[in-house]
């Protein structure tokens, strides 16, 4: 059950709701929820796949594929006002594949179920719409993440994943281990501590227990040209 | 302009067809239009880009990603009866890469304008889901392409395709060369070259011009446990 704040602001990023039938508009309210994950957390894995449409109150997750061999791919990223149809994946004919969802950052979340969404899409065109938007805007995003699979070396992947990082924390010391940016590119572990200790002795950035100094952004940036 | 017999294979693979109004009917026939490609030619590259809905008649076409550095990654094949609707990006909102056909076997293909079918679905419900779903289809043989990519060595993808072709083409001897096993898996000919000279010399297969037999398809398979 969501409160009038909750739904107030579910609505400014399901813009549809506003054209919902009165019934439509309560069953989910009824039956949304809203849940807190501290940083670290996995929200949702094999275990409890295909939950429903997840929507960020605040905080930052990360949504990535598992390969079946266990290696994690990361997909994209979800901030405040986001939502992840993919996590709904059982209620979208021809979606065979799950997405894993994990807290990067203390977060808040609200989640609408994946049978209820599918009841409410199969009735109504306005979610149907929407529900194809966002599977093609996740599909874009993950041709851009294929693409520099394929058209990158590892090091510069990594140097563009420190500087994505960079970004988003708005500072160039990291708190990041080898083995979350092996996660991150879908690689091995050793493979990411010899690039980054190439790095170090190539002065770009500075390794610590669990923490990374980025040292010359403009190098790292010149990387990817 | 399309005439009966054509019209009639069209409608076996796009259902809604049936049940659309008279005039939408009209609206497809009249915009349609056949086509036939040689082996090896491109049917749709950045010149041409979103064309339309492809649908295949006969023979074989190969969907790719180019990648911006020219490195191209085969995402699925398209065989007799089946639709290809990402070359018409262009009127599926939030879908903002191209994908570009070529034909590796003679072939004869139905191309509907993107413009027609964009203007279709608005209307039409059925055809706003038709394309959802194979939209949907799509995005799940990419992700299966994505975790070949993270979770199989440059080895086993090459064994891999090898057999694939093997399967597709009802023969242990494949024409192909270095260079298209290579753009079909995203990577340097020089890479492929080695691969290939690595396992002739393991004895799982034999190169010559332009050729490659397989020698020992259990052991190729094997590769991939």
């Amino acid at each position: 059950m969501l409160n009038k704040d909750d739904f107030d602001f579910i609505k400014t990023y399901l813009p549809f709701l506003n054209q919902l039938e009165k019934e439509e508009y309560r069953f989910i309210e009824n039956a949304g929820s809203k849940a807190a994950y501290s940083q670290g957390k996995t929200i949702l894995d094999h275990e409890n796949e295909c939950s429903g449409l997840v929507i960020v109150k605040s905080g930052q997750l990360r949504a990535f594929f598992e390969a079946e061999d266990g290696k994690e791919i990361t997909l994209y990223r979800l901030l405040s006002g986001d939502v992840c149809i993919l996590t709904a994946s059982c209620v979208l004919k021809n979606i065979d594949f799950e997405v894993m969802l994990e807290a990067e950052k203390d977060s808040q979340v609200f989640l609408i179920p994946a049978a209820v969404w599918g009841k409410l899409a199969d009735k109504n065109i306005k979610v149907k719409e929407f529900s194809m938007e966002l599977v093609s805007e996740r599909f874009s995003e993950v041709m851009w993440v294929m693409e520099q699979m394929v058209s990158k070396n590892m090091g510069q992947r990594v140097a563009a994943f420190l500087l994505d990082q960079s970004a988003l924390e708005k500072s160039n010391s990291l708190e990041l281990t080898h083995d979350t940016i092996a996660k991150n590119l879908g690689t091995a572990r050793e493979v990411i501590s010899r690039i980054l200790k190439y790095l170090e002795n190539d002065g770009l950035l500075k390794l610590s227990r669990g923490r990374i100094e980025l040292l010359n952004t403009k190098r790292l940036n010149e990387m990817n040209r």
